[in-house]
This record gives C-alpha cells, structure tokens and sequence, in this order.
C-alpha cells in the first residue's frame, strides 16, 4: 500500500509538472469547458432551443473535435470540417433528389451504390500524401457527412430544412472555437515553431561549448580530485539537449503546417515564409548528426594520449567557441528578428581556425614516440568540427 | 491548356502509382466502402430501422471513424470508442438524474458546471505522454459522448432507452469494423513493423555494400572512361536509402503502438516483444547517423590520393562487405523469423577486420612524401566504419 501511494504521489507530482512546463496547457483545458459549457447553452436556452432543436448538438460535437491546442490546428480543422460539410451535405442531398426519381424500392439500391463509390474513392484520396498533409480531415468528414446525410435523407421529409439547421449549428460551433482559440489567450503554431527553430540552434550551441570543455580539457589529475566531474553533472544534461534535434522533423513539419492556416500575428505576417524554417530544420539535424558521431568520441574506450591532446586543445575549443557564439548570435538575431550579421564574424573566425586546426593537428603528428593511431580519433574530431562548421555557416545564409 | 491536361495527367499517373506500389491501399478503400454500405442496411431495411430508429446513424458515424488501415490501429479506436462511450454514457445518465433532484431552473446550472469540470480535466489527461500515445482517442470520445448525452439529456424523457440504443448501434458499427479488419484482407500493424524493422537494416546493408566501391574503387582512370558513371546511376539511388531509416523513429512507434493491440497473427503471438523493434530500430537509426557523416566523405572535396586510397581500399572494403553481409544474414534471420546465428561469422570476421585496418592505415601513414592532412579523412571513415562494426555487433545481440 505504502508503494503504491507513493506511485500515486510520483504521478500526481508529474501531472503538475506538466502544467508548469507550459501553463498554456491548463489554459487551454479552460477553454475546451469554457467553449463545450457555451455551446451547451443551445440546448439549455428555451428561446435557442425552440430555433435549432435537436440538431443543436452539432455545435457541441464541433466544439469537441475541433477545438485545438494551436489556433492552426483549430482555423485548418474548422475550415476543413466547414467546407467539407458544406459541400459533402450539397452533394448528398442532390443524391437524393437524384435518387427519388426512381421507384421507392430502387431507391435504397441506388443510393447504396452511390455511397460505395464515393466512400472508396474519397478514402483513396487520404493516401495521396499532399492531401494527406493538409486536408485529410476535411476529407473525413466529408465522407461522414455524405454518408449521414445520404443515409439519414431516405427516412427524413423535409430534408433541406434539416441540413439548414445543421449547418448552420456547426457554423456556430466552429465559429465559437476559432473565436476562442485566437482571441483567448492564442496559441501559435507559427511562434511555437520560431521558437522551436530557436531553441534546437541552442541546443547545438550548447553542445558545442561543453564539448571542448569534455574532451580536451578532461585533465586526468583534475578527474582524480572529482571535481570535473561533480561541475559537468549539469553540464551533461545540456550537453544531452541535442539528442531532441535528432527527431524534431515530424513537430517541426506538423507545425509548419498549422502555422500556413494562420493569419497575421505579432511580428509574422500571414504568408511568413514557413518554409524557410523548415530547411533551417533539416539542416539543424545534419548538425545535430554531426554531433551524435562526435559524442560517441566522448564515450570512447579509446582516448588519445594527453600530449597530443594538448596539442590541439586551444584551436579545438577555440573553434568550438566560435561555433557556438556563431549559433547564440543566429539564435538572437532569430529571437528578436533582426539581422544576424553578428553571426559573421564568428563565422570568419571558424573558418580561419579550421586552418589552425589543420596545423596543430600536423604538429602533433611530429611529436616523437606519437602512435598514428592514437591521433586517429583526434583527426576525427577534428574532420567532424569541420563539418560543422561548413553546416553552421549554411544556417547562417539561411537565416538571413 | 496543354501545360494544365501534362498536370492531369501526371497527378493520375502518380495516383496511380499510389495504388501499384501497395495495393492493399486499394482494397482498404474497397473494404471502407462496404461497411458504410453494411451499416446503411440499418436505415434501409425497414424491419432493422423499427428497432434502431434514427440512431441507426451512429453506426454510421462508428464505421467513418473507427475503419483504419492496419488492424491494430482499427482494433485501438474501436475498444477506445466503445469502452469511452459506455464509460460517458454512464457517467452522463448518473449525471442527468443528479441533477433531476434540483428544481428545473437550477438544473441547467448544475450539468453545465459538471459538464464544465468534466471536460477541463479530461481535456488535461490527453497532454500526459502515456495517455496520449495509448488513449488519445479514447478521452476524446469521452468528453464528447459525456457532452452529447448530459446536453440532449436535459430535453429527453426516457433517457435510458435512448443511451441504450446508442450504445446497441455503436457497437454494431464498431464490431462492423473490427470484423471487416480482422478477416477481409487484414493489415497488421505488427507486420508492417516487422518488415520495416527488416528494410531498414537492408538498406543499410545496401549502402555499406555500396560505399566500397564508392569510395575506394573510384579510380581516375576508369571514370575518365565513363563506365563507373553510367554504372552506378542505379547504386545511387540505392546508396540514397538510407535517409528514409534517419526518420522512422515516429513511424515505428506508431506501428509498435497499434502492433500492441492486435491479436495474434501468423507468426506473432499476442504479447509479441514490440519494443525490441523499437530498440533495434534506435541502433539503425544510429547507425544511419554514422553513414550520414560517412556520406558525406565521399561528396567532400578533399579526397586522399590513390596511392593511400590503395593501401588500405581491400581492408576497408572487406569490412564493408562483412558488416553489410551480417546486416543480410539479419534481415533473412528477421525475414523467416530464424536463429541468426549465420550472422556471427560475418560480425567476427567485422572485428579482426578492424585490426586489419588499424594495420593498414599504420602502414599508409609511413608511405614517404605523404602529408598527414591527407590521411585524416580516411582515418575518420575508418574509424566510423568502426563505431558501425559496433552498433552492428550490437543489433546482431539484440536479434538473437
């Protein structure tokens, strides 16, 4: 009992941390109540009753579908619901005029074969990737609205009277979620991904500046006196940041896509080139690669001797440095959307410290009683920074 | 207009292709159709319509939303649906006659502030990561079923009898699906991770086969003669297979998610070990890390002269050749589901191999007039060729 009472605490304790992490997550949960307790009102209210009746309680499904945690994800789910049932519910009552002009018994007939053909070849269409991306639950609920409406029309009269009440209350419902989601406190997909871009940089940059620090000044006399590895301790979980960076496509792209359906706010425009993020992305995970190879020198059993470490330590952290001041003055210049040419002198100075780089590395295999293969993972490294410098130099076209 | 029918034309080739390049999306979107076809005969038949009534139309409802691709994720939104909406509806209809003990003004108040509470806290449970990936659906359809029944309870008389055929007519769109699923065609998720699993380490092996010849093979005097050009147009593409394995991770985790809830089928039984997939995977993944960086040796600029390349070409291809032969012994062990033991000669061979290297790259770095810069790029492929020799090592213990 005792045991689980403290898996219980342990859960109840990482639920909070979850809204600390972001309290736009409690915020929205309000909302979500808020929007479903207004829409409710449709029902509860004599006079809003007595205009829409039972179909009121569309805008209440509406409200639960397509209310979002980003205002691109609920403006592209509620015009793709909008639109979708607009034109799926003009389409099936047609069918059903059509439908009627054969006899009573024929009709069931025609009308299933008419809901097979177009259920198959609108649910082929999900698999076309473009459409797939964008307009894949549109392309639902057309289905599901075609399917109702076609279905439910043979045993309703007055079926444009229907289909008027309902539309119009998914109106309502899709209207009070995009209201909602833009107008209290709003959660951009678009500023979620500027920042994302920002912090993965970071990420990079971090990296980079603890790695001089853990692979060449890793003194093995300082080690023994355990205070390298009492200060790296925190050090190593930034040092770890990286490892996000690795798989950030799938968030990165998922935002892209919700950030196209937003109109203007704070600092973006509506057609901000979202794109450009994208590539700044692909080319952070190049890096973030880079680095994943280079941290398996960290781990390594096999670890160059201090003389030759020595060698090249000061144009290896001094290269990192400049590396990461490249990154943090592109992760500022992104931050406040200003121009990055800060970045360019650190970009320079990478550059030029490749050649000394080179130099050292040629000075260290001089050194006498040296093993070639002790400088092998250092050349390495050394080849792997070189890599990254060329990738940090093309964020930096990019990001201007 | 020329320019726009080219367009059509492309588009319907590509369609097309969606549908030659796995045909099992065809059939899906067949066996979508019938079942919204099935379920319809609940509102066409008459003797079925004067049981069911107009609920009838959740079945349809159940079918648009619950019919997926791959068993698993079907099985998954079914359960979920079914056992959120027995859960809700329960929970609503307790709600409902809680609220009947107050006076008929004050009801409203009391079902919106529940509905309110309800739908802000089970909103908040959809952000907890294992709720998430396992139950996203699930707490969804709760908060609507929850809403749905306690708002329209509140203009209904006999509230039981509706949630009871509510209920009766989700299940059969729900079991509709699970059967279509199951026994037409069926598309296991677990299979799908399995061969995934398999292609992955193929490709790798692709590329690790190709890379010799890549890299070490590319004389000058043969490409001046234009047949390695022509003859490797085809192994680019080939070579270029790896990038796919870069990005799988969230494919595989949705697979292995869905993978957990099927039953047994041909060859896995129900409790199958799915996160080894998953683990197999992350050491592909990093695998592919390490050929990123290894590609991009051979696109660089800087190549090392012939007569290095030649010192150690035949160690290095060997070892290529072993790695990419015991990543094939895998894939066939993985394939027909056998003890992989015909993989160990390969790795063993891997390992002395990279004694070999050490040996032939010491002998490379004493050839006279060689500058040491020339050799660091070789040095850094052998030594990636190293960390691949272990990752390698280590997928092959995690098969067995």
């Amino acid at each position: 009992p005792a045991r689980k009472f403290k898996k219980v605490v342990e859960a109840a304790k990482s639920i909070k941390q979850l809204g600390q992490d972001d309290p736009r997550r409690v915020i929205h949960c309000l909302k979500v109540g808020l929007a479903l307790t207004l829409v409710s009102l449709l029902y509860y209210c004599k006079p809003l009753y007595e205009v829409f009746g039972d179909t009121g309680i569309w805008a209440v499904l509406t409200v639960v579908m397509v209310l979002e945690f980003t205002v691109g994800a609920t403006i592209s789910k509620g015009l793709n619901r909008g639109f979708a049932t607009l034109f799926a519910g003009a389409l099936a009552i047609g069918t059903e005029y059509f439908s009627r002009l054969f006899d009573r018994k024929a009709e069931p007939i025609v009308l299933g074969v008419l809901l097979f053909f177009l259920a198959t070849t609108s649910s082929f269409t999900r698999f076309i990737p473009r459409i797939k991306a964008r307009y894949d639950y549109g392309v639902m609920i057309f289905i599901l609205t075609f399917s109702l409406v076609s279905v439910s029309g043979y045993r309703t009269e007055n079926l444009l009277e229907m289909a008027h009440h309902r539309l119009s209350t998914i109106a309502i419902g899709g209207a009070t979620c995009i209201i909602m989601s833009v107008f209290v406190c709003p959660v951009w997909a678009g500023k979620d991904l500027h920042n994302l871009t920002a912090s993965n940089l970071e990420k990079l940059a971090n990296y980079l500046e603890g790695f001089g620090g853990e692979y060449f000044q890793a003194d093995p006399d300082h080690e023994e006196e355990g205070i390298t590895i009492t200060a790296s301790k925190d050090d190593k979980a930034l040092l770890q940041g990286y490892k996000s960076v690795l798989n950030s496509k799938n968030t990165e792209e998922s935002l892209a896509n919700f950030a196209r359906w937003e109109p203007g706010h704070g600092g973006f425009h509506f057609r901000h080139p979202w794109n450009q993020y994208l590539k700044i992305g692909a080319l952070a995970r190049q890096c973030a690669h880079l680095i994943e190879v280079l941290d398996g020198y960290i781990n390594s059993d096999i670890q160059p001797p201090p003389e030759i470490r020595n060698k090249i330590r000061e144009s290896s952290t001094k290269m990192c440095l400049e590396l990461s001041q490249a990154l943090r003055a592109l992760v500022s210049s992104i931050k406040t959307m200003t121009d990055p040419s800060a970045a360019d002198p650190h970009v320079k100075c990478s550059k030029t410290s490749i050649n000394d780089l080179k130099i050292a590395l040629e000075a260290a295999s001089e050194l006498e009683n040296v093993d070639l293969l002790a400088i092998i993972p250092i050349a390495s490294v050394a080849s792997i920074l070189t890599e990254i410098a060329k990738c940090v130099e093309r964020i930096s076209e990019l990001v201007h």
